[in-house]
């Protein structure tokens, strides 16, 4: 029998789909359409439905696999209730039990699990990526938010409600930006692709930058990528970006070490693209906040998952885990 | 038989040493000074004499009593390698072995840990305290420093290399106040006694504040407890430093709820006796840094530990726990 698991990740328009191998590889991709009908039952039914199409292409191609169980990734997602609880980008109101309503949909799954996105990327880096062996590590994935997933002693730190790993969500500079959750200051504002944005912005005012590359750009047409481009042509505007962006990744990086002495923090998503234009940075900041007994100890490395389909693939991992456990 | 732990807190003058029951009460109580000798094999048969002694005249007392092992909290000490490691305060250099010593001359205590004193009074709360049954925590004690204690699942933090929980030195204010530690604007440089006199300078400096029962103290001089006093008696920046150390602390306890989710934190050490002039404002700032799914859900509760005996207590917890797992 070859094993498998099911990936699933619950994102704002699309949800992803994908059957997935001990080693990480994604077999068979699908997706349905993340409703805006807010009707969390009829959603149940239309993953399912796709869910099983899809195993059963799985099984036309290979006889002897088998599926061991599937594992969902979705903002707001509480491991421990299998509950989506008030995500602000989902169309669902209120608490959604969507595990209970999945497990009557697929009794023939042993293994439901749910977590948040950034907590399966984390899972998914310790079954196949950089932390296999790690039991102490934290993953930054930095995005549209900054989310972050917590490991020690091997297993993921969920806390006591089951939203642990909110990392994103330290407060970088007191009084600060305004953060997408009100409250001011948080590394989120700084350290997103958004928050890279608000930089160049503040930096070519601080400048008066008429001669950026980024200054013919809207605060709605500029984009992280396009800041990376231009660093990448020695535009000063958005060299100065990447460098700061590091400095703030940095400082919040040595609030995760004093709280928990990880082996290594990974860096995942889209401004990490850019190597060391932000790695060095940030680790030399990371550095500089450290207490003595911390520096020169702490690994700072890139994710191995493939960014195209980490979320499914992470997702799936939660499988493996509770097998495990 | 009675059981019995013995805790050991090791200080930068004097080692003080308890033999305590399971209920956390301290029978026997004696002590050592801390060496200024440097001489740590000398130090581990003075202590092992001290401990003999003490467990003599606790046989006397109760012929049934059996002492099951020792446990000890010291700065910089790592529970993983048993080592004391580059204390700043202590005159061992670099890296002394003390479980192994210790071992060495007390081979009937079968159960023998160490870890740093912050680390041991969050032990110390879960086996005797307020914390009993939490499997979720963290506790900060706030006295000539800031440390901290985590607790996941049941179990402390220790992190990849033994020395997790440093939350008084995660960043407050970027740039900010010298930290003892040598960076700028860690929580301790707020928070601990010292940093609660630093606010006080500040804000008489501020105001020009000669009126103030607090202007005709010296910077060496001023301690905390006059803070405490002047408060009582309504003196405005004597209030105002504790409306901004609970600000500080809000603020720093927002980060560890980002990262852990615990379901309360505790607070201990000789500010925390100022009661609501402390936990009022720190809770509202708490409360003010957080995500929304954490609002009005973390209790900030004072340690119920006897702030006397607290780190002995907290030591000799370490025996219990050993013996759980």
């Amino acid at each position: 029998m070859k094993k498998f698991a099911i990936g699933v990740d619950i994102g704002g328009t699309n949800t992803a789909i994908g059957i997935v191998d001990e080693g990480g590889n994604v077999l068979v991709k699908g997706g349905i359409d993340t409703p805006q009908h807010g009707d969390a039952v009829r959603y149940a039914k239309e993953l399912t439905a796709a869910v099983k199409e899809m195993a059963k292409n799985l099984k036309l191609a290979n006889p002897d696999a088998e599926i061991l169980g599937m594992g969902l990734g979705a903002p707001n997602g509480n491991y421990y209730s299998g509950t989506i609880e008030y995500a602000p980008n989902l169309s669902f109101k209120g608490i959604v039990h969507i595990i209970d309503l999945l497990k009557a949909e697929l009794p023939e799954y042993k293994y439901l699990a749910l977590t948040n996105d950034a907590n399966a990327a984390a899972i998914g880096e310790m079954i196949y990526g950089g932390a296999k062996g790690m039991k102490n590590f934290v993953m930054y994935t930095l995005g549209t938010g900054v989310g972050s997933g917590v490991v020690v002693n091997g297993d993921l730190v969920y806390g006591h409600d089951g939203f642990a790993g909110e990392c994103g969500h330290t407060t970088l500079i007191p009084g600060g930006r305004l953060c997408g959750c009100g409250a001011l200051g948080h590394l989120e504002a700084y350290c997103s692709a958004p928050g890279m944005k608000r930089t160049a912005f503040e930096l070519m005012a601080k400048y008066n930058a008429v001669d950026s590359l980024l200054a013919d750009k809207s605060f709605i047409e500029l984009s992280s990528k396009m800041i990376y481009d231009a660093a990448v042509k020695g535009d000063k505007i958005a060299l100065e970006v990447f460098e700061l962006t590091g400095k703030y990744l940095g400082q919040g990086m040595a609030d995760t070490v004093h709280h928990l002495s990880p082996e290594a923090i990974f860096l995942f998503g889209g401004p990490t693209a850019a190597g060391d234009l932000i790695f060095k940075p940030a680790k030399a900041s990371l550095e500089e906040h450290l207490l003595p007994i911390f520096k020169n100890k702490i690994k700072v490395l890139p994710s191995e998952l493939n960014a195209g389909d980490a979320a499914i693939v992470g997702a799936s991992a939660l499988v493996w885990k509770e097998i495990e456990k």
